[in-house]
């Protein structure tokens, strides 16, 4: 399919120092070039945040044959915007890939999420995208039991491509004994309860920190990510950008109009 | 339908000091009482951005019968997340409105948005909400012309209720001699093209600064919320939040499995 070999832009919400970033490189690199541009600062929970207030910065921080790093001191979906329309000149990639994320982006939370803006803006650009999270919150969590998962799931894409505007979403939970299988999935619409834990300072001033924990929706259709991860399998949801209704359009249009 | 008045909760991206959101506290202090959670620092673009890596801290800035306003250190996310599951302790809205905000939110452009990041908190928790936004992007924009519309779709929201999970997206041109009328749209997935422009600063550093211009995608099918905004009408998309690409899951697992 490809003349020379692929050329792979590579993301995250992270940072260049996580694990996960690093397993996803090393896969890349035995499948094409690889160009990095990942965010100078941790920005997890940072959603599809733009940042326009102030400029964009980069530092490169590697250049060999068929690899290239940089930092940018945006969101991960300021790095990805940059990286192809401005760091990446005329190479447009043949593919994006982002993560591997420490912790699921499954189900409600790809809303709230760093890498999954990352393959949103490959999408828009028009470049198949794909998004790896790790059911391992931890800093330090050993991410190189993904990069089987990774290797699959990353020569299929690049073999057999994506459908237009269609993005994967790929959970891969922290098994002993390894995963049971892989299974395409929807996201599980649950939310989050307990939101916040309210403290006061030694002065006397109310601060509040966003914790919470998250209510599963549908847990017994056996369609959704979350149903498949607690089972030990690994989740690809086909995800997209539109939000519209269409559904409700006809009622809306009934009450308003 | 209500044994009292009803409860709305007021919050934008824009921040306290804007004209849209007193134009909207303004509509509804007539309709109910108001309660507003205000981001302390501008923060347009922070799309669905939460805060978890620092602590958020709010201030009271207004109290009196039918009437409280606080603005938090947070996100608009944070904003409403705050407000529903603290600050507003065991009085749930009937209807949170966001807005109005000063520029379009329509399209592809709800994946950037803090305003809609509102509405979505909203839905989430199980709140009718409904989203505002004017297209004359100036910070001292004239917001007043839009009162007679956020009127209108509120009254008949708080009367006839929403879709479960569903909240409306309303856009508003700015028209000398008036809005041609209202329809309910879709969203215009196109792209922004002209990203970032470079500059380089006096010391012979590299800097972008995110800009760029939008290319409409189907312009012509009629059905889009920008076909109808350069015709001079107000537009209402009714938008979800999961972005499950639920028609491509058998060709995904064709590819994959």
């Amino acid at each position: 399919m490809y003349n020379k070999r692929p050329l792979i832009l590579i993301s995250n919400d992270d940072g260049y120092d996580y694990n996960g970033i690093k397993s996803l490189i090393k896969v890349a690199r035995t499948l094409g070039d690889v160009f990095v541009v990942a965010p100078a600062v941790h920005q997890s929970g940072k959603s599809s945040a733009i940042t326009f207030v102030n400029p964009v910065r980069t530092i490169k921080v590697a250049q060999e044959p068929g690899y290239t790093a940089y930092l940018a001191t945006g969101t991960p979906a300021d790095c990805v915007k940059l990286a192809l329309s401005q760091l990446m000149a005329d190479n447009m990639p043949d593919l994006v890939l982002a993560g591997i994320n420490h912790g699921y982006n499954s189900g409600l939370n790809t809303l709230y999420s760093g890498t999954m803006a990352c393959v949103f803006e490959g999408i828009l650009h028009g470049v198949p995208s794909v998004a790896f999270s790790f059911g391992d919150y931890s800093s330090d969590a050993d991410t190189s039991v993904c990069e089987p998962v990774v290797k699959h799931v990353t020569e299929r894409v690049l073999k057999g491509g994506l459908p237009k505007d269609v993005c994967l979403n790929v959970n891969i939970p922290k098994v002993d004994g390894g995963f049971k299988g892989m299974k395409v999935t929807t996201g599980d619409m649950g939310r989050w309860v307990n939101e916040w834990e309210h403290r006061v300072d030694p002065t006397g001033r109310d601060y509040y920190w966003l914790t919470g924990e998250f209510e599963i929706a549908d847990k017994n259709e056996g369609l959704t990510d979350y149903y498949w991860l607690e089972r030990g399998f690994v989740t690809v949801t086909p995800t997209h950008v539109d939000q519209t209704d269409y559904e409700s359009m006809s009622q809306i249009a009934d009450l308003l109009l």
